[in-house]
């Protein structure tokens, strides 16, 4: 079986470095607050590395699963690359941008090392249960030398298209997310105070064309609760959504949408803070307006 | 049974009132062109009526179903309103506009007569097989009386608040779908700029969380295929988006995602004309990336 | 000489009736803060009414300098139509809005008196030294009639067109000047983030072809001095930027910088407050992008 | 005198070149297309180089007046950055963007050349009549060695910061210009449709506070007249403006104005073509809304 290395033992990346020890991978596993490592180590059948470069040294495939793209090139100046060895593969699972992903993968291959981004979807359940979505970046042959390992975390694996395709879609599809929530949340607000209750009014709008996954389910769960758990930070659905503005931006699509989804995101993040989770960005239409969607 | 007037058989009205005429309430039917009055009642039972006047005229429940609240107040002023008899209640189903809905609201109550908005959603099909989402404005006990006509032709009948309510409800759906489908056209844009195939980009959102009605729904069946069927036009769906940009202006809530979705579905109207589908206006975004959704 | 009854007493109004007075028009005025209206009579040659209705009676022309078309509507509902006599002249020197100018254009016409909407320009400053711009909506005629009062506190005074015309340009003019305020403070803040000094910046801009009355005056001397005087409310700015707003809308031209000027005024008067001056809007931006602009 | 190496003779870049040359500094001129070299050799008193590198060896101060920083960066790999020789400067008046301006300076850095990115405004007259605006950015010490060369064309030298400050400078103005063309384009338009002549509002406009160059100056002269002189390419304003929404977004500035004004001028430019002029921007809204500026 290959070895692996897992770097970032987040609240996402934890569950999955869990699932790939438990499907039998001999494991090393490196975080930047050491405590975190020692503390998974002594809890699963894994080894705790005290630098990233340890944690690679004879990986056969490297998993990054950090905030940002910078931080995956941080960590590989930090001695990553350093340690990381010919013929093996860094599976990337951040949520990162194409254009740094296509930077460190140019980085990889004049060590002949191998790159696919990855990012995933489903969140902390999707990861402690194994049924992430997983979008890949990358040349074919790589993905299939490290789909043993994707799918010890992942059930729906796709092949996107080239290094930076999987952080292209996953980018989207935030946007997508940033996109829903607040138009949802301005439809809304202007039906509260038009005397409309949102209960009602989602009522429809879910047995009709303007539904989706955020008015089907983050509203009704989390808004009309006012319950706001914090499962997905704002401060990365604002990351996401600006990566996906980049992206139309270089590739000059005209998405004003787009565009102001990520603007939006940006000022919620800014209004509400770091530890805001991403659905709470409905606050600031509340606050704009004057009133809560009841 | 109630004496049932029909006033407007467009594409969605002459379904609904053949469901009445099917569900055996007495029935007078009334249509600009006459020629589509003439050939109802010839394959329903049914009466035509010359005037709008003469088809509301002894009746219990006058339905009007035309493309703007405008319509309908031309209508009024044409005669209706010197027909409709007192004690009567008009049930409007066009999907119009709550505040002048609301002045309708008034003239009629000055005569006497009930008014319920009640804007519908499924589209043909919908009518056809009596499974519309009916959304309901006025007070309970004008929707009461009415509720028996509108089970003829609805499925799910929901009572939004007053009068206006129900306008407001169906156009805030309208708007969300124009974003869904924008945006998510935005997105599709410019991945198959960067290199990724729409159909792969849906298969990901769609087990994601930016999956819409459009991306689960619209994008496979209608852009994916080049198909776009005509079954909802361009020019309905960009007055219904203006209806609730000026909902959330009136109301002084901001909206800048709907306010711009109202803006592009103006002047995607401008450039694919007055025939073309919702559903193409993804043709505008394509043109101005120079690249299309494959 | 003309007869005149000025109705509205604030920081525009009362030194344009005093001009009005000084140019030796009988003069009577109202305010429904009636000390106001004491006040002012018992500093210049003014007699103040305890009613609109009757500062109105006898008046040849009436002058209105309210906050918004629905306050002229409110003043007439409350007796001034019933006060003003066939054969007036009603000159409406509110920046108002078409529609509603309009619709009191019409029930003046019904009872033989004329309407002119008449927004000005120019500040306090302005009226007090009779060098307003008056921009007129109405008959030619009926302007005629008025312009000696108009000329008692204006400068410039242009016919725009038909009643509501006065109306438009005056909110378009307004449209842009929150436009050219906001625009330039993103400009500024995301140059100090960059370590451009704003004063710099200012010196090329004004310089160059983006310079607008909002960068060459309203920066340097009230947002680099950090002197925000408050001059003219952002919650009008507001107003006005709304009624340029429903203008495009209703004449169907598609216009998202306007749209989005609307809202962004809409949502700082929100975050400001009713009091705040609307060169002060840029400090929402500052908040988001935490900088400021220096 | 310094000897100097002119690299891009098109439209700005000849007379800045002319005057260079006027004043005395030995001259040596490249151009892609070599004729244009050759030709400007012939008329003026400076020798035409058969390479960028044959240019610059020798020179002491390189100026570049490319389209894009990636022009610069294509030229550097080319040739020229073996031939610029180390204690010499490069004088990029491109109109660029600071982040490649940053690495071009790093580049140029590590073999001791000295970097000023200094853009140009005031168009093809400012040029030959050596009035031209220059914003620079870069050490005091390197703008001091080049001001003489920059005195040949520019009147108005500011130091904007360190390098790409004079490009985002530069940028950020190109983007006002965009939002004030656009802006007052909607304007005009929505007048237009109302019944109000675009000069009569013009008048008022530029009489108030809603002014801007775009209204003073290039609307009387370039639209009213529909003489859309093609003076400076929409396709260059496009880049401009998307230059600046990029510092925006990166400096983390929600600017929704500014991103909006980018995509607006990428859409009108796929709309008009890349020959346009950058008013024409204005036929975008007229055909949107069915209605011309008049």
């Amino acid at each position: 079986m290959q070895k692996v290395a897992f770097v970032g033992l987040g609240s996402i990346g934890r569950p999955m470095a869990r699932r790939i020890a438990a499907a039998g991978f001999p494991l090393t596993v490196w975080n930047r607050t050491r405590e975190r490592a020692t503390a998974f180590a002594g809890e699963h059948k894994a080894r705790a590395a005290t630098t990233a470069a340890e944690a690679a040294s004879g990986a056969d495939v490297v998993v990054t699963c950090l905030s940002t793209s910078l931080d995956v090139s941080d960590v590989l100046d930090a001695g990553l690359l350093d340690g990381i060895g010919a013929g093996s593969i860094l599976l990337d699972c951040t949520s990162g941008d194409p254009a740094t992903s296509r930077q460190i993968a140019e980085r990889l291959a004049a060590k002949q090392v191998g790159f696919v981004d990855a990012p995933v979807s489903g969140g902390v359940r999707g990861a402690e249960e194994g049924t992430l979505t997983v979008m890949c970046g990358g040349d074919a042959k790589d993905l299939d030398r490290v789909r043993p390992v994707i799918e010890a975390f992942g059930k729906k694996i796709v092949h996107c298209g080239p290094v930076g395709a999987g952080d292209a879609v996953k980018a989207m599809n935030q946007a997508l997310l940033a996109l829903t929530i607040w138009g949802t949340g301005e439809a809304l607000v202007a039906l509260a105070k038009s005397g409309v209750s949102a209960q009602v009014a989602l009522e429809v709008i879910n047995a009709s064309s303007g539904r989706s996954n955020a008015s089907m389910n983050l509203f009704p769960e989390r808004v009309l609760t006012r319950a706001f758990p914090r499962t997905f930070r704002l401060a990365l659905l604002d990351k996401d959504a600006r990566i996906a503005a980049q992206i139309a931006r270089d590739e000059r699509v005209p998405a004003p949408l787009t565009q102001l989804a990520a603007d939006l995101c940006t000022l919620a993040r800014q209004e509400l803070g770091e530890d805001a989770d991403h659905v709470e960005a409905v606050k600031v239409i509340e606050k704009w307006a004057g009133a809560e969607i009841r």
